[in-house]
């Protein structure tokens, strides 16, 4: 009995890892751990500690701890998987997936040994394939497996579209379904400014630019930076979606979602718009889509084939 | 007439300097500049473009933006220096001065140029000297320029405390005096769980241990990491600094303030309880203190002259 | 210079004053003046101190006063009105629209004396006509008088959306033009559960009803209450269109705005689209409207006038 | 599995009850249960809708529903106790107590029924004597039953102190034992502004008018309000209570607990500093007195058994 803090897994103590820490304790949505390789172990310890000396001043009350041994991490409510390497120069994108697969792999090997009955989210890239390299390894029913993409997406898109019109972020909404970057698919027609389609706002070329700055949105930041990746926004999108389930929200969020049948697709994870509350993914929304869209998400979803055909 | 934003510049992109910004964001306390060296111009913007894309998921409306160019900080409510270089190996104490005093002095001259009327509070170590710089460069009077650097170590001294007695950061407190880390002047008799002198429960020695363990809190961090030093923390503590500025709150915060009579010192930035409010430092306090503090308090007074005197 | 708290007068004392005092001091949008008539002053005086007394453990800073003189609103930034009586049994709408209209002027006139550059918010019934006598009073610019009616009606058509499809009213949007309660006029086809129209979500004869409920939804309170009127949503509306202003958001939200031809009206207050910011009504946004709409927008508009009428 | 929501029950629809419900909901603790009697059933209800109607503007996710149905109670993670009736002219002290005492043991046979491992917040007066009465009734261990009042009572001594010192209210902090209101125990030498002793701060007069005021701060709510009592600071003491609590955030807050023994009293419930967290009460902090402070205890102790006398 009694009431007891919840408990989040953050695995990669990368700057997104970090990130995904500090803005899940800020909203006190639970007791964090911080989880990196062996060799990186004081390195996380130090950023918890750093992260938890700030909490009498930011005043929110959530223990952090940096660990490289999973059972600190049991009985977790949720774990969020940030770890994975980053494409170098020289690297075949076979060789990152297969890389990454296989950090996913072990990861989820050790996950599953102590939290049974959690729920995981996934960020690493290519994120499609490795949502569902997780699933499969993890043998969790497909509610508790989900892939993070489409909320970095809007969020990115609702950004520039806020700037372009003058107009507070609270009141842009955005809507993409597939995969992240590149093959996303945005449904400009379901994009509002205060409840008024954007195309009534906006000029249409001028919309085909913001789409196509948000689907290079990722590499905008990373040719910025000119070393690393974007991790603000990834982990602020990251953090929303453990807020629904933790708080068990009943949101509508774009997730990366195992299909069985929905919108054509069969056996794969890809993104769609769903309802996520304390079981995880609870609810597919699908959606009329015209042809033209219909297309465009079979292009994305034959990308994520291809990459699924790497792991084999 | 109308409402207009803050503005609120930060100098220097480093670790620090972006979450503090960050932080600034998500309590809406104004509209963030955020400045660095032109070959930095790049990857500050990108980082100042991420958060933006944080915004929308996270729920604020703040403009953030990256750049190297001082024109973009005209008339701001408050600028936060936590530009400076850190020591590296073979680098002399004295050398580590010169140079941050120089940075400091640069980045002054610019920050007055196109901000007559702001607040200036500076985190770049050595910090005593290093507000003493800005104060002499800026010319402003002594209300405006402010050091941090005791809500940091009340904030690490808070943490261990909280761990110690297993209770709630929010019922901790801490009091120093002085100057940052080993020179720290912690005034135990002032330092409370809900009201309870600490001395009350939690034993001496006990207490001495957390005590050197806040005084070394710093090089703890830098320590875990392996490279880097820490920032959550301080950007916490510049943050709550702001908030009590910008929202004229007159909250009781430790602050490295210029002293002309107080506390015995004269002509010298150092560490004591003071009001922070719309108007910077509204009040030095003023607090009798036991010989060994007093003693304690001399030594590192003599700790900051010296360094000034490196400035020479 | 320096850093000054916001001040913002709230006239009336009622539950819907008082909430509304709460709600904006829980936000720290600045300093709030609570104002009643001189038989109501201690009352006033005790619910002004009882929500000061509130703040150390809700942890706002905010000072409240209580008061029945019109000089401590002297420099308020924003004004908020919510005095006037509330039509009683056996009196006819025309009494009560000349009693309010009484209280409208004398109101405005002490506000106007001390506060010539504020921004007036209108919450007393029958709003429209209210807004529109506090407009000619105060000889204010349009801008600076708003109405509050559509923040209300889409909150509670919101919260009806959120209930029946078992969804975060955080991703639930309405969208409503004309008058308050049965005149309004419902944009359904720009009324959203996470993008997503209504329309698809919802047969149309239950979201008539939904509609429908709403049009009431002030009724539903008054009946249940038996006694009173509903006055949380009511406050909360208040307080998010003040944020909107006070922190020049720019926020995309319906209000009743002084039309000089957009929608075809002229000399009118009517429930608009509108961008709230640091000066009042930013921007008037016009839409195309079916004709079924433009009809009942034209019915709501005629009972406005048919009110205004009365006034003469 | 999967993440629930919280539930609260607040028993009582009193203005204090429906605060508390609000600030409840604002910090998204639970899903909130307000219950009264049936002849109260439908402005509970309508109280209660008009709450939610408030939470899409607010932007929090709480269910909340008003009933007079025990059963909507069940499974309750914590229960909050707020009904009964106030003083009337003409009634004498016993038969207030004895009417209240009917009217817990009535809500504690109710809300046992539906919620065998609850926790219960007190708030009704005489508080003592009030949660006495619970805990006898409930059956349920003592860490489990609660009651408030030095939250209430510090509160409004923070309130005066920083009104008098012209700080923040952040920085203040008070201290009290023994019963509410009168028999308020201050121990000023353990209250302070920005952790330096309020006795340093303030002269002995004034700080003992501070005090006074403090003890009789319901009274001057009273007078004020003409009619009807403080509800909007109370409100605020049961919410952080109840955050404490459900949040597990072992705080250091007073509470009226029962003493087998601490203080030298045994078998009753009396204001003691405690550690509030999931599991209630976790712990009782004792104390040195002096003998002025352990006599004025002994005085307040008198008063609760006096009070409990009239009940058997």
């Amino acid at each position: 009995m009694g009431n007891k803090r919840k408990k989040i897994s953050v695995i990669g103590s990368g700057f997104t890892g970090t990130t995904t820490a500090l803005m899940l304790a800020q909203k006190e949505l639970g007791d964090i751990v911080l989880v990196d390789i062996p060799n990186m172990e004081n390195p996380t310890k130090g950023k918890a500690l750093d992260m938890l000396e700030a909490s009498p001043v930011q005043g929110f009350d959530a223990n952090i701890i940096g660990t490289s041994n999973y059972e600190d991490t049991r009985d977790s409510d949720l774990v969020i998987i940030t770890a994975g390497i980053a494409r170098k120069p020289g690297m075949s994108r076979d060789d990152l997936v297969n890389t990454n697969a296989k950090i996913m792999k072990s990861v989820t090997q050790e996950i599953v040994k102590y939290s049974k009955d959690t729920i995981i989210i996934v960020l690493t890239n290519p994120v499609d394939a490795m949502t569902y390299t997780v699933f499969n390894e993890s043998g969790f029913p497909k509610e508790r497996v989900i892939g993070q993409s489409g909320v970095l997406d809007t969020a990115r898109f609702r950004t520039f579209v806020a700037k372009e019109l003058n107009l507070s972020v609270k009141d842009i909404t955005g809507f993409v379904l597939g995969g992240h970057g590149d093959d996303m698919v945005p449904l400009i027609r379901y994009s509002y400014a205060g409840g008024i389609p954007l195309e009534k706002l906006i000029p249409k070329d001028r919309l085909d630019e913001i789409v196509q700055r948000t689907r290079t949105g990722g590499g905008e930041i990373v040719n910025l930076l000119g070393n690393g990746s974007a991790y603000y926004a990834p982990a602020a999108s990251l953090t929303v979606m453990a807020e629904a389930i933790l708080k068990d929200q009943r949101r509508v969020l774009p997730s990366i979602a195992y299909l069985e049948g929905e919108y054509g697709y069969n056996d794969i994870y890809l993104g769609v718009p769903t309802i996520l509350g304390g079981n995880g993914i609870e609810q597919i929304i699908e959606l009329d889509l015209t042809e033209d869209e219909k297309a465009a998400l079979d292009k994305s979803a034959n990308s994520v084939k291809h990459v699924l055909e790497v792991l084999q």
